[in-house]
């Protein structure tokens, strides 16, 4: 490992999140909250310390796969310490492992709370969890590329490790301005959904915090009741633009480019979306006896996938009141998750593409033993390594799944509530069945519990590698 | 496909099923039972559509990979379909699809059952229920193998559809001759827990019946209260005899070549072993509380392993009431599985040990890129073709679960009934947790939800694709 490099980029990791820290230390200002000095106070203890980290600028520059992934998965954790600073000194969230897990669900935009009264807390704090999430949701190393050439062009290893899906092209042939475009896409569709949720008459908060928790895909709230107090216009817009937001980036990319042919050609997009309609209907006809109208039924049924499957996390009803059938729907909305290339967390639909063309490749090599096919998609041939590494993703997916419910199963609590809550952790959603359901909250945990979590809410996010790395003793060693 | 070929091999397998059919009318009668008569009359059904079926000797004698798959596919659909005849005869199991479910369970060797109160029983229908777990444990094509040249050398195709795991060797060059001593080796084994168990003072019908569930892994008893009530030198034996019938017979093998090094040092096997040795110990502590005795403990725990991960299903003890990490621990024994090269179910050792090594690699790559790494098992690299099969196996598990958990929520029970209901079928295991623990049945689903599981027992014993070959329209097509 090569730490002058490791250091260095943490420095600035930390720099970079002295200024995240502004905005709350603003909102707490303006509310003219003691909370807000809490938060200037972590701005300048991150300040210093990566000021102190990246004080040596490393000789070498290089940044292999390796290093960028150690460096992201462990730039999150010091992120995630660092960002719960603030919840203790402001005795918002007084005990540190608890503060720990709400910033690690806000970064990972998982949404997952250990807080049974949200509306006691302070605005900034209340801003701060909500802003997590827009830093988590594209990535802030991605943040970093997109300013900074301080890495000397190797920073694809970051983006490479920060990003989603199995795979990450470069949309324009260098590399900053992929980081650019992809920021400003992201940026411009939270700036048209908080200027629409204004005009329905939101309060200027209430639309951030809707807006950073919608297009990161996180799901915090800033109300006791979730969104289920909320306008029925209000819902569908959050609805519509959750599903815009687990669309895979590069689809807006193609349109902006007008090639709108191929833009909506894209077979992982139309998956995902034939994958809502199909869930949103069945689920319609499930519970449509639970609700007074079509359109409330419609709604709350296409609110929630959409929710789900985006691995957002928003509530409009109390989903674990649903029959089993309707639950079950929406647990395979969980699995599935968004697209690749999107701020969605999952398994991602192009993985599940590539897990079913590979059944289908292993049935007709049983009918026709001597046929060579191969695995296409957008009628591009899948690299082999691809569908090797989806494999493995998956494989590992499982692993890690098997594991946490093994350890969360010694709360004691029922099978159900351990195999959702590493679900609803592991795949960045938030709420999950029973006692951690979309009305529960994740408090009553042990804090063994919690730090299991914790690690699967950001091993989720970085798609394991990162984090299974750096707790790995072996990659740790310098000669490595 | 050949339809000649087809229906010859169907027509032997009846041929086969009615000669069984006479165990159970012989055992009918030493007990004086009316119920022998129906298993008579099935016996002359089997032999006249058997016959029928295999009148015209197909003149093309081959029997691609596809034929293999389908016939055993369907093959076993007859036997089920045939099997649960004398059930509803003679009033057993009056209703029809009850019977199937019943037939089926035990020839995929699940063990599941419908029935609340067994004893009502008659002695040949509990006799024919623990028989078909003997037929099935080994496999009756393997049987078929082993005693008729009918299909001119090209059986392979039929024991690899049938045989479990990722590969099957042929242990000596005459495919023939690996069927007899597969079948030697598994009636020896029965045969020595049948004198064991008689020497510890258990009946005739009693020893039999135990011996087929065990060395079959099936699971299937012949008292209302499971194997709770029986002397713990039994409870021991048995438990011995179903760790033993989860090892690779490959192994057996090796010992009666007297190649003892390498027969020990089957990394599959050590697995398994270590495996069960580890879950034992950790049960063994969280239930301590539970049990009078470090004996009543070390028992208990054994037990329910030895039996879950061999998929047989036996329970000495309602592990439903036992601790939630305890349930989680034996449902990952429950998917692991045995040995591929055995009789037990669930995803099979040496699937799980390519998994873990495929995920190994790629974490060499990521650390290590340039490095060439292979999968090696037993010191032999593993084929591209295994690691790619067992991947899709994998991914098929997981949509065919998925789609199963999914169709039988519609029967509204709890996610933990529904999610264990498919677990306990698709791996050939039995009991599963809540509505369908070791205490309770299946007797109070819909025929829709005992056909959905009917239909995955069968698919987890032939290991998926020969089920689903049969229900692809596409493979009924003759041209094919």
């Amino acid at each position: 490992m090569n730490y002058g490099v490791v250091f260095y980029i943490l420095g600035w990791i930390l720099k970079a999140e002295s200024i995240f820290l502004l905005f709350p230390f603003i909102v707490g200002l303006i509310y003219g909250e003691g909370a807000a000095w809490s938060y200037l106070l972590t701005a300048g203890i991150c300040l210093v310390a990566g000021v102190l980290l990246s004080l040596r600028k490393p000789k070498k520059g290089g940044l292999f796969l390796k290093e960028g992934f150690f460096v992201v998965g462990l730039g999150w954790t010091f992120m995630s310490v660092f960002g719960a600073l603030p919840f203790v000194f402001s005795n918002d969230i007084p005990h540190f492992m608890d503060a720990l897990f709400e910033t690690a669900s806000g970064l990972s935009t998982t949404g997952a709370s250990i807080l049974s009264d949200i509306e006691a807390l302070s605005h900034a704090s209340l801003f701060w969890r909500s802003f997590t999430h827009l830093l988590g949701g594209m990535g802030v190393f991605v943040f970093l590329s997109a300013l900074l050439p301080m890495l000397g062009g190797n920073s694809v290893n970051l983006m490479k490790a920060e990003s989603t899906g199995p795979s990450v092209d470069k949309l324009v042939p260098k590399l900053k301005d992929t980081a650019k475009i992809l920021y400003a896409i992201y940026l411009a569709m939270g700036l048209i959904e908080c200027i629409i949720l204004l005009c329905l008459g939101l309060p200027v908060f209430d639309s951030l915090c809707y807006t950073f928790g919608t297009i990161g895909t996180g799901g915090f709230g800033i109300k006791n009741d979730g969104l289920f107090s909320l306008d029925p216009a209000v819902q569908w817009v959050i609805g519509i633009f959750m599903v815009l937001s687990g669309v895979n980036y590069s689809m807006y990319f193609l349109m902006l480019r007008r090639k709108f042919k191929q833009a909506f050609s894209l077979e992982e997009v139309r998956l995902y979306l034939a994958f809502i309609i199909v869930s949103v209907v069945i689920i319609g006809f499930n519970i449509s006896h639970m609700y007074s109208g079509t359109e409330e039924t419609i709604r709350h049924s296409f609110f929630q996938v959409s929710s789900l499957i985006t691995s957002t996390g928003f509530s409009t009803t109390d989903f674990d009141r649903w029959p089993e059938f309707s639950k079950c729907v929406l647990i395979l909305c969980m699995v599935m998750g968004a697209c690749a290339g999107s701020t969605g967390g999952g398994i991602k639909m192009s993985r599940v593409l590539i897990m079913f063309k590979s059944v289908k490749k292993q049935f007709q090599m049983l009918i026709h033993p001597r046929a060579v096919s191969k695995i296409r998609i957008d009628g591009v041939v899948v690299d082999h390594d691809v569908v090797r590494s989806t494999n493995a993703y998956i494989v590992l997916f499982i692993i890690v799944y098997a594991v946490s419910t093994l350890l969360i199963s010694l709360e004691n609590v029922d099978f159900t509530t351990s195999f959702t809550s590493v679900l609803a952790t592991l795949n960045n959603m938030g709420p999950g069945l029973n006692k951690v359901g979309p009305t529960a909250n994740f408090g009553f945990m042990s804090d063994f519990s919690k730090l299991i979590l914790t690690f699967d809410m950001l091993a989720g996010r970085l798609e394991l590698f990162p984090m299974l790395l750096i707790i790995v003793p072996k990659s740790w060693r310098k000669s490595l």
